[in-house]
């Protein structure tokens, strides 16, 4: 029998209503053929109570204590589930994560998956059982201890599972219908993709479109696991959604498949640095040490040996760097005559894999913001994304403009 | 190092603030000089939540997932203890029971226990940790799934543990403080007992006083775990509680060291039963077929070839016990003339191991019920118990006049 993973996120099990829902949504792909691998989160809710109580208890706290604790909600839901599919009359039972066993390194709190060894599951399916309800988010460190993945570990973990048991799809139920051309609440013109290739989902999950763990669009990429993005609270569609496949499973690529915005950056410039070799190294070091995930870079052009230098970083980090860079200088690591910050700017981008063979994407792109009188402060383009970095006050318009422009809302 | 084992009950780690009083006082044996193993339940009112959710989604449910879903509270509980500990600077981890692995049978929701290695733990008490945190209620059945221990279960974890440790004593903290010569709410002059047999307390236990689950107590009464009752409620003190300990400890043993008393009793009565051989089976066999708890049974003369036979149970059975026994009828497989239940009766008993060497203990038990005007309907006795069934309105009447004569108030 072809194996389809079906993962449900924290919303669609919150209550038991819900994970009977869930359950006949699993039902039905068994009535279609399928064996079904379910994984499965903690009910909403859980694991931030959970989270909460570890970090109350000790606001240092030992990571394995703290996936001990943490992991809990998930084998509550995957036994729920399973009683409920049972209830259903579909042959089903849970497995926790030491039980599968999915093993992982020993990085608690954040582990990746080493293994999920077939077998075991495999064999119960021989044997008639239809649904394998799995416990997400978590594994087993080489020491025998619980892990867990990371937030939003249950998407990885649902694409391990595809990949390990060369399912047919990975579908993952979420409280959002797909993924969108740009954010619905920008712009009511915003379209749902029926289908959007790793590499572009990749770019926006990075750049805030939170549909999917950035690690689970990796893992799917590099093996190949179809994935699917689909509502649990519509009504059964088997096209529902939106597919996340290989470049080469799309016929036809539209240019720019979306437009991603992100509220939350801050750009900072340090004024006359020192233009030597490893300069860069010397501000970024500092930077990277203190844990500022530092984005888009610019460096001027050089003026008697001095350069400005910009960067853009989270807004809630600027504190932070301020203070590893003001540190750096004191102790005489780098020079700059200032240091300026600009905590009122927003990053919009664009994605499209048919940027690659495209001339001229970036030319309209600057053309439509500047139409709209939207200055550009800083600028990073990768082979399938070009970001901007502008006032935040313009961030609603120019999603609008380019949306517009590059008619996105063409299906 | 000594082991001490130390078990903490679900309004004992209640909340963050319960269980850090609960670390303060396994702290404090940690510098007395023992390596500590800690049980813990879930937080109360976890358990019943989950148990609550089972049912709801599966009402004849599929007890292997029942026990992976009710085992979690546990876990949570070891983990939060841990690292409670971990911040006092006590060297502290957390088990759940397939770690350990605490190996059952496979009767799901009432697992017995079949072997603790204690390999694992003391090596790490080797390596300088000083408290091991074990998830009481659970094991890992042959086939690898989590079982459950039944409710109550904690009790028997920390006196398996005990006895694989070889621990000096097993201190089990709870919400009261000890084990009472009677329930304090019949009589405020209920003495709390400083030791009890562990044949008493098994037959305290099993008569209602519920401070211990009673497989706990014969397990420490088969491997000579010395028990302790005591409430984390109250300040340290190192003579705190009720020590249960084998006969041969208690220096100085009184006939009588407790009355109990249930008020959840009834009594029946089939009139005019067949005197033959093999009657008592014919009876008591639907009985025990339709799960009727029955305890005590008296057989009257025979007259005529017939004879009445009487009987008590939970009175929350008498309905079941009555369709059983009128089923048996109808198929002639027992022959009465009338089926009489008095549902207004308590049983109330004295026990002590003095007794065994004792005279006359039954006659100065029936003498002090019959000059307070109590009249005894049955009676039944062991070594170290005489029980009589009487009217319920008499049953605190009963208590306290049994204390008052057997001198159950003078340390």
């Amino acid at each position: 029998m072809p194996v389809l993973v079906m993962k449900f996120g924290g919303t669609s099990v919150a209550t038991l209503d819900r994970i009977k829902r869930a359950a006949k949504r699993v039902g039905r792909e068994v009535a279609n053929g399928y064996d079904v691998i379910v994984i499965v989160s903690a009910m909403s809710g859980e694991t931030n109570k959970l989270v909460g109580f570890v970090g109350e208890t000790s606001p240092m706290y030992d990571a394995r204590e703290y996936d001990a604790v943490v992991s809990s909600g998930e084998n509550v839901t995957a036994g729920l589930m399973a009683l409920t599919l049972q209830e259903m009359d579909v042959p089903a039972r849970s497995w926790q994560g030491w039980q599968v066993p999915l093993m992982t390194d020993g990085a608690h709190g954040a582990a990746r998956i080493k293994e999920i060894p077939s077998e075991n599951i495999m064999s119960k399916f021989g044997e008639g059982m239809k649904v394998a309800v799995v416990a997400g988010f978590q594994g087993i460190s080489p020491e025998g201890r619980i892990t867990t993945l990371g937030r939003g570990g249950s998407d990885t973990t649902a694409v391990a599972f595809a990949a390990a048991f060369d399912a047919e799809r990975c579908d993952i139920y979420t409280d959002v219908d797909g993924v969108y051309t740009t954010d619905p609440r920008i712009t009511a013109k915003a379209k749902k993709l029926e289908k959007i290739s790793f590499e572009e989902m990749l770019e926006l999950a990075s750049l805030g479109a939170k549909v999917l763990q950035t690690r689970s669009v990796e893992l799917a990429m590099r093996y190949k696991v179809k994935l699917r993005v689909l509502s649990s609270f519509e009504e059964y569609d088997p096209n529902a959604g939106t597919l996340i496949c290989a470049e080469e499973d799309i016929v036809e690529s539209k240019v720019v498949s979306g437009v991603a915005a992100s509220r939350e950056e801050a750009k900072m410039t340090l004024v006359s640095v020192a233009d030597t070799p490893g300069i860069a190294a010397a501000i970024f070091g500092p930077l990277a040490d203190a844990g500022i995930n530092v984005d888009m870079i610019v460096q001027n052009i050089s003026d008697e040996g001095e350069t400005d230098m910009t960067f853009s970083c989270p807004v809630d980090q600027v504190k932070r760097a301020t203070t590893a860079l003001q540190e750096a200088k004191a102790a005489a690591k780098i020079g700059f005559s200032e240091l300026l910050s600009d905590v009122e700017v927003a990053k919009v981008s664009i994605v499209g894999i048919g940027m690659r063979s495209q001339v001229g994407v970036a030319a309209k792109m600057f053309k439509v913001l500047s139409s709209e009188g939207i200055n550009i402060k800083v600028i990073a383009t990768s082979e399938i994304k070009i970001s901007v970095l502008i006032d935040r006050k313009y961030m609603e318009l120019a999603v609008q403009a380019l949306h517009d422009a590059f008619e996105l809302e063409k299906a």
